[in-house]
């Protein structure tokens, strides 16, 4: 924790490459997360139908995934931030009527996970 | 919003063409969601491990995710319309006894989720 | 339902092979989940941003949705047991300080989800 996933329509795997590293920044940024348990992923969904089906139509999803902890300001903060970059990274795509962005804030039971992470004692020890 | 996400082993990729634009038709024709607003889609799993591990063993799992705001008589109504419109897409797999089919629904908190939709304005001007 | 979902980043495809069959052992040995309604699968992404964004850096998130009926004893159970089972599958990763670890339980609704099994007929009447 936390997890950010992005899930997208495969017709803009053009426009993924530098998403996930600027999301993660934003991540940092916020100070609410430690480095080494930052974990950001995209993945493309081939096969998709959105809104009146032309074939431009597409859309990314995000989902953020955090441990309790965080006040509700917190969270709203950190999804408006991310929700920020995303609509940066995409200006292009969200310049013409075909494209669709959203992202959720959800939150991890800490009475039912579990957390194994080697990269902390790395990156505590600097 | 709404999301609804289909995941399936991908042994049965070759049963896939279609389904997202018949899931979306079902979407529309609920009466609950706009039209610009629909996002279907599937994405295969190339790993997995099914019930006793036959080669034929296969699933779908859909998952709805939708805003608060309907009842749940609205929300069982299209769970079970999906439902059915998955069944009959898959009719030949769950012939023989190697398929499991399964949906849920879920909703999104309001107060943690974002959404820019450049497809609404198209479409409402229409 | 049981639904067990893993997710990694691509960096760490040949560390998969094995794991979903691991993982549905460990289901099934726990006595809670009938073998036809186990579903265990893993999908990779492509794109991510871990942690200091090494490229060593790696990750899997482990999912797991099951239907209520469960104590959260149960729950805990079988939530370490499959975390133990990953741990076991991935030492070599957990022994470098690049690979972080997760697994969640989380609860089906049972009002919001439907299920339509050809599997459990076959393995019931055995």
């Amino acid at each position: 924790m936390p997890h950010l996933t992005v899930e997208y329509s495969a017709n803009i795997e053009a426009h993924i490459a530098g998403l996930c590293h600027a999301l993660r920044d934003v991540m940092l940024e916020s100070g609410l997360f430690e480095i080494g348990a930052i974990r950001v992923r995209a993945r493309a969904c081939a096969h998709y139908a959105i809104a009146d089906e032309l074939p431009e139509n597409a859309f990314a999803d995000l989902i953020l995934r955090i441990g309790k902890g965080r006040s509700d300001q917190e969270k709203i903060a950190v999804g408006k931030a991310l929700t920020a970059c995303a609509e940066t990274h995409f200006a292009a795509l969200l310049a013409r009527p075909y494209f669709a962005l959203t992202l959720e804030v959800q939150e991890i039971s800490p009475q039912f996970s579990w957390k194994t992470n080697a990269i902390h004692p790395r990156l505590r020890t600097k």
